[in-house]
């Protein structure tokens, strides 16, 4: 049996699975703040699934720089973290082995087991919340790449016109097609920015309209890219975002639509139906943490 | 031994390798025209070489979309070849097995082996030619993707109100950023568009100014796109444009250090360190040929 568990910025999600991969049980409860905070709440979630006798290994996604060879979690800013040394605090805690990650990693290996994608196909997880990330499992493996840098597509950059990102650099797909480049947008309070910016438009509201064709070009532009660049089987769309699949989607497909009338080659990639959206509320990160390999030391720059 | 040729638009370049991975013997010759002639001149290239007695595998690049199980090659204009079975019209001429690439990966393959890189690290061969296009190196192993498709990040979109590409779409990488695109930006007849835009470039022309601009904008940004979404460790880049690096390297540079000044987080990705180019005349289509691994059969899509 084995143990993940999800550290979210407000819920931290753990499951037990069985050895071929069945969801066995499974605890929501609120994340802590702040350093000691956190490992108390990662610990008590373990500890609500029933302990960890007969687990063999638990895996744990936080948001975060993670380096999975040492456990260490640096600027996880929504939950208090300047730099922990998570997978040290908990195996100290918990008396066994602790495997760490980044969440939208994580995320992506609990869609491939999830979606029972055969193991020698690819997917990409496009991670749609407050931030625009992917995650890559090629071949039923995880791939971080040189320096775990891997899937982070929310900075390419797609429109000099377009919308600023933190940075002050122009139409990043994460300042188009994200909870939090949307709110900087539509800067008006209301709690769900993404939900208030479509609902504007569906009344008429031309800044409305704006907004939500650059979330709609955003998103087909990560679909796109991920195709083009890794040619994965699939894309999986997750995250509060795809919550409002209904309401996006069909203007993802139409942006894709449009590009496959001009192009017989993109029409030979077939983008809109690789697209998969998880269903709602499954507990993807943690069933992914539950699936991490052992880390391998990390391959260096050519030099 | 293995032997590898690399069948180009005008020549057709065949190197024998020791089991080391030595290039002991280099012949080059012109390409013929169309189906016969394409593989009557590859089959010279062999013999020139002096016969494949003692040769375990001949590898073949040529571009085109190539199906690397069957061994066929589709749609390369350039040859004359609309669809043509090359792998058994080799193979049955030569009385040895033949794997067949397109040309882009095998230069991939190649660069990756003549640069050394350790079999744990990856690499990307971005090849600014006539077109745009990467090969994929990831661990040692060539990565086309589920269907081909991978590294075809010419027909990636960064500008909406970028020079458009033969579908009529604007931004793509390849219109900015390659030979063909850069031609049909500058349409004066010159023999070589690349040359003469820089040339224009240097005189002060405002529009040879832009197009230039667009070049290194558009080589920064494939670099920027490759390291963000697979994270490989190195970025080789070859192709006719490369043999001008002298007088695009310093404004790729350029584009990449303005990026870093405005964002830490591209700063850390030192993007500009990654970038390597090929030492000019290597044979590094006909190397990665020769290196070219038994196909596996072509994975499917989710389903």
């Amino acid at each position: 049996m084995r143990i993940g568990v999800d550290v979210g910025g407000t819920k931290t999600e753990a499951v037990l699975v069985d050895g071929s991969g069945v969801v066995l049980r499974q605890v929501r409860l609120a994340t802590g703040f702040g350093h000691e905070a956190v490992v108390d709440s990662t610990v008590a979630a373990v500890e609500q699934l029933g302990g960890h006798d007969g687990v063999s290994t638990i895996g744990v996604g936080i948001p975060g720089t993670v380096d999975p060879a040492t456990g260490t979690v640096s600027h996880a800013i929504n939950l208090g973290v300047d730099h922990l040394d998570l997978g040290a605090r908990l195996a100290s805690r918990l008396g066994s082995e602790v495997r760490v990650e980044n969440d939208v990693n994580a995320a992506a290996l609990g869609a491939f087991h999830l979606l029972g994608v055969p193991a020698t196909q690819s997917i990409a997880y496009l991670n749609l919340g407050t931030g625009l990330a992917a995650g890559l499992v090629l071949r039923g493996e995880l791939w971080r790449g040189s320096r775990g840098a891997a899937g982070e597509i929310g900075h390419i950059l797609i429109d000099p016109a377009g919308p600023l990102d933190l940075d002050g650099q122009p139409g990043g797909l994460e300042a188009m097609a994200s909870g939090s480049g949307i709110a900087r947008q539509w800067a008006t309070g209301e709690p769900n920015a993404v939900s208030a910016v479509l609902d504007a438009a569906d009344a008429g509201d031309p800044r409305a309209v704006q907004i939500r064709s650059r979330l709609f070009e955003g998103v087909a532009s990560a679909v796109r890219i991920l195709v083009l660049t890794v040619d994965v089987d699939a894309v999986v769309i997750g995250g509060g975002i795809s919550r409002l699949s209904d309401r996006i989607l069909e203007g993802v497909e139409s942006v894709i639509d449009g590009w496959a009338r001009a192009s017989p080659f993109i029409t030979s990639l077939e983008l809109g139906s690789r697209i998969r959206i998880l269903p709602e509320g499954s507990p993807v990160a943690a069933l992914g943490a539950a699936h991490l390999a052992a880390p391998t030391s990390s391959p260096r720059l050519v030099s």
